[in-house]
């Protein structure tokens, strides 16, 4: 199919009476028209995770889903803390309750060449995965050496990276190759949407839609996006892993354009399947509740969907 | 004056018949519109780089202006190397020749607390501004750390950095927010367009447009594009610094997706202000006499346009 014919968005869901409505121009923007209204959206996404595998090409999106099922969670933690002794703390303490710990190796102060694999060993202890935010935004040579090489050595310890489609699917085939240094197996997500206040990904009409081409054309290497919700056709659906940032217990924002959504609003009403959660359970007086509760609020907006609960 | 009103593209310059056709459509795109062609262009850019200090509103923009015009370079030299060492000994033996030197600080193998003083030394001997390639692409919360805190400290010795619009004007607040650590000046490129195959800066309707509208709003900060050439109002072209990367001696590609253009396409035909050479020079037998032959044909193409050769 053409992207035209199957890509819709959940935002026009007709069972989502409480969606927002798509978003107003950007000031000073060029009025560019918003596609969003004009799609129609048929997938319900009532299938299980565990169904879901068989659907999944890449080995580290199926070995998610595994987690996600034993597990029954479907919460990724957002590890935005600037040392290793707290984001060790962190990932330890909160380890039982999530399916993916995501990590800014380029904010902790201390980063070694040995914390990546302390990170490991606290993944392998809790049977979770390794997400480095690195958000790659280069150009496919340059991508190898930021993924592979460098104080970081990224795709030495992390499971999931993600990119940026603006630089065409270049950056594609730089990050697959960038996996094949350590002999380790690697998921890419691509960036469809973003939760920040005025961003391009949301705003300009075709940016998701080709950023979906490209991930459909990868599919044996990218399986998922980051987004606001699911998009695409049926099989997509099926066949990608949708991850939401910017999920607070309210509906709010930071001074810096973040705009935050809910648990439910993610999982239920938009059919995302992963909730990012950073500052909601990091500055919570005590994390491991807080996560608790942020994996209880997704786990049961999923159980309502594929309607279980 | 409004978005549509004041865009124009250098690619539809009417006494530049040797500039490549608009891009053909991405394969398996939604047949996207190709706006170029409906864009006339009307400056000329003759003004000489010293005359459009006065139009720079960004400290760094205007010392990198004095810099091009008192050493005649408009040449950036991209340091993608591994080391230390042989960043240091490239900065050294090339800095005569150019305006600024590019950094992917997150490539070199054995960078320490210590390289971005090492650089900025080599800078102050040779009077080069430093310019790290970070494409920043978060939120704007996420970016005032990886600017200013973790293994690299960016804001801390870099001149330049650059971004993405992609996440919308919070990453512009981010970032300006990031350099009030160190108590430094810093400017930023916003990237408007790229030079790698199938990139959606260039082939989204809106996408260079849009990052404009971010950059007029911040002009005490955004200094200029990174993009393949000029493009905005006459008021714009006076004000903002284009460079542009991708450049070698003849066209090409890697294969990876970098498409390469000529200096003299970059600088009299596309009318960019800076050439961004990588593989050109440091990968040549002799980096000295490249950078000297790239130094020449970049500042050549430079004096043809302002009708001074």
């Amino acid at each position: 199919p053409t992207a035209d014919e199957s890509f819709q968005r959940i935002s026009s869901l007709p069972t989502a009476p409480s969606s927002p409505p798509p978003a107003a121009p950007l000031p000073g923007s060029a009025n560019l028209p918003n596609i969003s209204s004009s799609l129609s959206f048929k997938a319900k996404r009532t299938k299980t995770y565990e169904d879901r595998k068989e659907h999944v090409k890449n080995i580290v999106g199926r070995r998610l889903l595994n987690i996600m099922s034993s597990k029954q969670t479907n919460l990724c933690l957002a590890a935005d803390v600037d040392s290793m002794s707290e984001m060790l703390q962190l990932a330890d303490l909160v380890g039982p309750q999530i399916c993916i710990l995501k990590t800014h190796c380029d904010i902790v102060i201390d980063w070694t060449s040995s914390s990546g694999k302390q990170l490991s060993d606290i993944a392998n202890k809790h049977n979770f995965l390794i997400f480095e935010d690195r958000k790659f935004a280069d150009i496919g040579n340059t991508v190898i050496k930021q993924a592979s090489s460098g104080v970081f050595k990224i795709t030495e310890w992390a499971d999931i990276v993600n990119a940026h489609s603006v630089p065409g699917p270049g950056i594609i085939e730089g990050l697959k190759k960038s996996a094949t240094k350590y002999d380790r197996e690697l998921g890419l997500l691509m960036l469809a949407e973003m939760s920040s206040k005025g961003n391009l990904a949301t705003a300009l009409p075709g940016y998701t839609e080709e950023t979906l081409e490209m991930a459909r054309k990868h599919s044996d290497f990218v399986f998922g996006f980051i987004s606001m919700g699911a998009f695409g056709s049926s099989a997509d659906q099926d066949s990608f892993i949708f991850m939401t940032p910017g999920v607070q217990m309210s509906v709010g924002g930071d001074t810096m354009g973040q705009q935050y959504v809910t648990p439910h609003h993610v999982i239920y009403e938009k059919k995302s399947d992963v909730i990012i959660v950073g500052r909601g359970i990091f500055t919570a007086d005590d994390p491991v509740t807080a996560a608790h509760d942020y994996r209880k609020a997704g786990w049961d907006a999923y159980l309502s969907r594929i309607g279980e609960l």
